[in-house]
């Protein structure tokens, strides 16, 4: 039950129908996911965060991080920021991008690793060794 | 100004002397920073999370994540926890490993992107594609 | 599923049968919703919940902020917290009181860019200028 | 100690030289703050950020949300974020425009009385009511 | 740098003054500290507030939690919430009402123990057991 | 829906079912829950945690924090960190090993409490009073 409607082909606005198909033809596919059925209520939205998924998300084949590697830290986020939708629809993207669930194993051992690291930092306020200062 | 005392190697318990001299090896470094010496305070605690960090973010030459790779799930994870002294600790660590400006740029792009999704997602509450949903 | 029962009527104790009671007269509705009937297990959280709630989120005729805008900013902490409850409750409410789509839509925008530039801020540990701070 | 270097009129590129200048033009000052000279070392995330903040934080005059309200409601999100420099810097821009110390005093009740509700309904998982499901 | 002035018995309303004494013969102590300070700016707020930690904090003297067990759940709460603030206020508070070393390292064992664990069931979307479940 | 297949002693690997084994005998039970079976596709995490778990969540007997006051922080933290299968496991172990409802409503309360006060010293980022600050 979301807070607003899932719009589609018929009820979404021409803005966000074009939207919808530059996502099919980007994906190769005839399908669009909830997440944009959701955001295409505010079409200015639905546009502009797609244009910054797709140069953001898509491979640029120039060399600095391969698509699984990207598709990993957006589920860290996702993970971090609890969100459901997110963690499946990521869990979902990595898996199809060809993580190994070898690599999924690997990534929850280090967000655990991580996360409590983290917290007993902040717990006993560690202050910041001098050599970890970035000299400006 | 911590909330407890950073043991050194003269104040520290024999237990977590120990886990200094194993830090100081493997990492090929005389230098044992704060976030280690905070944990001697609970020896059992140090000796647990060194013994984790190491075999987790250890390069295990077997093919999964690199260790640049583990670096930045590791930071990302530490930002999305606002853990002051982790994101600067391990920004470093990162970059030492070889992790270039550019890679550094497409992370954050990546961070910032995600956590705007999940957000948009958490308020609409939008329901999880069927076809995201693991079969199992 | 709840962790605790959901009290009705005849089940919650005379103190918060009477706070059930003023939600009915002052919100001028039969309907006492979960959130009450949940706290009524614990009568003293209940009327310090509601009395507050009463307090802050009423019209208070003074000019300060109107009801549209303190459901904004009440449902704005409820998306950040990702409480369930609340952005469905409050997304009703803020509706209920008038907000317009498009003033959900534009309440969307600035929590969308805010989440992300806060990540960014607080990735890059940007130091606040001193013309932010406040002479004290 | 940031993680990146401040880039000024000197040190940026071209590309972030440009934002800076639109910047200046658009808010008539001299002043660029800080989160925007960090951002500056991918040329790419200032230009998008800022259109974004430009686009969305600024005056539509188009009947939807004043600049007060927009304000706040950033605000909120970087208090919920526990972003210090978004903390300070939106607090200076919500009272640059106007926000007065009754409004602010009633946005932090606000924040007060809804992230305490927000955690009492997540520990006790209380079920949204039929009432407040959207009908799609 | 707060973004409020941290008010004194000179600065102070009435009122606030009046819950300044309070917090000083309850307490037993010259000393009002920088909490209740800030919040003398919206006295109401701080009537509020001081009221409520009173009633919760006190030693109630009726056999449910002690006061060392009350200040761990105040600092596990702050320190889940990332508020320096607190982490030392309550670090203090809690070492001052007898809150030994040994405790406190188990509280930071547990609060370790279970982020990682919390993360791992979001990460996963582990389904709760039928067992775990209140029957209502 | 989780993510990963949840594992039985038929389909984990031998690692995975001998911590299945020492679940049941150190548990005196037949059943083992969810968070386990789960895990068990990564074995070394499973027996890792498991361990960890054991020996910090144990009724250790030597006059440090009794078993209700340990299932108190634990839950503190996953209701913290919004964690669903937290809630409820950690809800029904607190109640199963004796916590009171008077208990529970006590630690909700000082949730409340905490987590409100955490986030008004956040939005005015209040200064740490000298006297809170460890000597070391």
């Amino acid at each position: 039950m979301p807070t607003v409607k899932l719009l589609d082909d018929h009820t979404a606005s021409p803005e966000a129908k074009e939207v919808f198909d530059d996502i099919r033809s980007t994906r190769n596919t005839d399908y669009v996911n909830n997440a944009w059925r959701a955001q295409a209520n505010n079409p200015a939205m639905l546009k502009r965060n797609w244009e910054k998924a797709k140069t953001i998300m898509g491979d640029t084949g120039e060399g600095s991080l391969d698509p699984i590697t990207k598709e990993m830290i957006y589920l860290t986020v996702s993970i971090m920021n609890n969100c459901e939708y997110c963690i499946h629809s990521h869990t979902h993207f990595a898996r199809e991008k060809g993580m190994t669930e070898k690599q999924y194993n690997e990534m929850l051992d280090i967000i655990g690793l991580a996360t409590e690291g983290n917290r007993m930092m902040t717990a006993m306020h560690v202050p910041v060794d001098e050599k970890f200062q970035v000299k400006t």
